[in-house]
């Protein structure tokens, strides 16, 4: 089954990209944008039909390689 | 209010970086993985606390700038 991983930033880290993401649609005529951050998202078909195990399986993932638990959060989302 | 946008490859679009990422799951352990795809996520923070234009905002900022419709899907959340 597919699972989702989004990871983002923590709220205390700076996104110097989504800082410059801000100031491109800025400058295509939205002003009104109090604040862009960017994060990863992964899509992660894994060969386990039971949702409990393939969200534990994709957390794994996400502790030991898609992640950096110092200066990102991860959260997992069931796709189908 | 705050609006994600997640930003990913069409089904029919190769995605070396998916692949990439497969192999190094492969090579920590994690060997049962059918695919891996990646995407963006932006998480923006939009002057609009009407939660249906809020969405037509990001909607309309990933049709100009975000998403490059020829190859990617977008898709909104509503996050607050």
């Amino acid at each position: 089954m597919k699972v989702s991983a989004i990871i983002t930033l923590k709220k205390d880290v700076l996104d110097p990209q989504g800082k410059v993401i801000q100031q491109a649609l800025d400058g295509i005529g939205f002003n009104h944008v109090n604040e862009v951050r960017q994060g990863k998202y992964f899509e992660i078909d894994v060969e386990e039909n039971d949702p409990v195990k393939a969200k534990k399986i994709v957390e794994d993932m996400c502790k030991k390689l898609l992640a950096n638990l110092v200066i990102e959060n991860y959260q997992i989302i069931e796709t189908q």
